[in-house]
């Protein structure tokens, strides 16, 4: 049977629901600080909830017979295994801490793969009015404008932005201290912004240079960002400079020019 | 001979000041992307130089009488000695790194020091239309709405904002990594957005709970913030947990709850 959408609908009815769920976002963004801690805590789960409920709804009414894989759904019920078909993986609100504290740098996170590969990508960050969005070769853009990744070709003029992730344990927190160590001789600075999603949308508008991540949630947090990175010029793989796997849980990113020096760095 | 100007009058004045050099960061900040590498090092130097020359010029004009003490002028001509006099100390560009990258955290910094005590602060990040503004005794102002540090009263559930500098031998980068070691096991996470001066602000309107830094530039870069955090509620005090010195290019800031058990933190 013919597939009666296009990939531009797919996109659009993607774009439609992050707007639909940054509304919540927002809404939610301007309350933390006048509710109780407990409060708070309650504010994100049901902003979470209600988000992933808005974008799936939204997205089932067009494209019943799609999968989907959503942070709260797998938290809820366990993880979707990735198929061929085309599925909606998404991430109703990236950058929780964030959220809860108030910093702009929250965002929803809609992508699609099909045949497991990521087509469509929609990161949208409603505080600060930024919406990245790409098509499997067709392009990144930033609010309607196309966007590339830097043309940075030295490590030593790049700008690194990675997170220290939610694990306190001494194995993790020391490898992760002992990595940025290493790397803060090879490169110019380092970010550390608290959204997976938006970081991946950094490298792709050329803001930062290389991300890497390890240990993140999920594929939630990189299905859009994956394709939005790709079709600005960039590179995803993973930091041992293996192929990218979007269900491993490890990501990096750079322009292509940077990739192989970076990835010798990281594997130091 | 009695001050002509009310301190709400110099208040004013910086604001206008800010606004001036605001609008050409905007408009180098959109540039960067599309010179050459070498002319991204020259427009930072016009773009901090023309906006130090903005700010002091239409300062200059209102207040003849007073100091001024601006990070270019300091680069180009040595440091001026901080006196008792009404003080302007500027940061016609914080975060020079952001600003050639493309990334969104940069701002003006316009303090103003009378009795070596900061007493009238703007910072204004043009990018994302922020405008921080405090009086010594009369509050804190995000685009003119009062603006306070946040209720956090546990170190485990905080947000720490710091920088890693850009002193890279090997004995600094040791001591940046295993204090963020060290933290890292206490606080909830850890943001690194580039300005001194904006992440004194996030301290100020709540958005962190605690932020640290050592071996920035100079005075410039917190004579404005510290008098936005303590109009905030806020404390500003030495990482070492002695009392504030402008001049010592070292400072920790966060809400009195979480000031004790901070410091206890970073002197271990």
């Amino acid at each position: 049977m013919p597939e009666k959408y296009s990939v531009e609908d797919f996109l659009a009815k993607a774009v439609d629901a992050a707007k639909i769920a940054g509304e919540v976002i927002k809404h939610g963004f301007y309350q933390t600080k006048h509710v109780e801690h407990k409060g708070q805590v309650d504010l994100v789960t049901e902003t979470d909830k209600k988000c992933e409920e808005l974008i799936f709804d939204n997205l089932k009414q067009h494209f019943p017979e799609h999968k989907f894989i959503g942070e709260e759904t797998a938290a809820a019920c366990g993880a979707t295994e990735l198929t061929d078909e085309p599925t909606w993986i998404v991430d109703p609100l990236d950058g929780t801490t964030n959220f809860v504290h108030g910093f702009p740098f929250v965002c929803v996170s809609i992508g699609l793969t099909i045949g497991r590969i990521p087509t469509v990508g929609v990161v949208y960050n409603p505080i600060m009015d930024e919406l990245f969005t790409a098509i499997r070769g067709k392009g990144s853009f930033l609010n309607g404008k196309a966007i590339n990744v830097s043309s940075q070709t030295e490590l030593v003029k790049a700008l690194l932005a990675t997170e220290v992730g939610t694990k306190r344990d001494k194995a993790t927190v020391d490898e992760t201290t002992n990595r940025i160590n290493r790397l803060l001789f090879k490169v110019r600075s380092l970010r550390m912004c608290g959204s997976c999603a938006l970081n991946l949308c950094g490298i792709a508008c050329g803001r930062l240079d290389l991300f890497y991540e390890l240990g993140f949630g999920g594929p939630w947090d990189i299905a859009a960002g994956a394709v939005i990175v790709t079709e600005a010029g960039g590179h995803v793989f993973d930091p041992s400079g293996k192929d990218f796997d979007i269900t491993s849980q490890r990501i990096a990113a750079s322009n292509p020019l940077l990739k192989d020096a970076f990835i010798e760095t990281l594997k130091q």
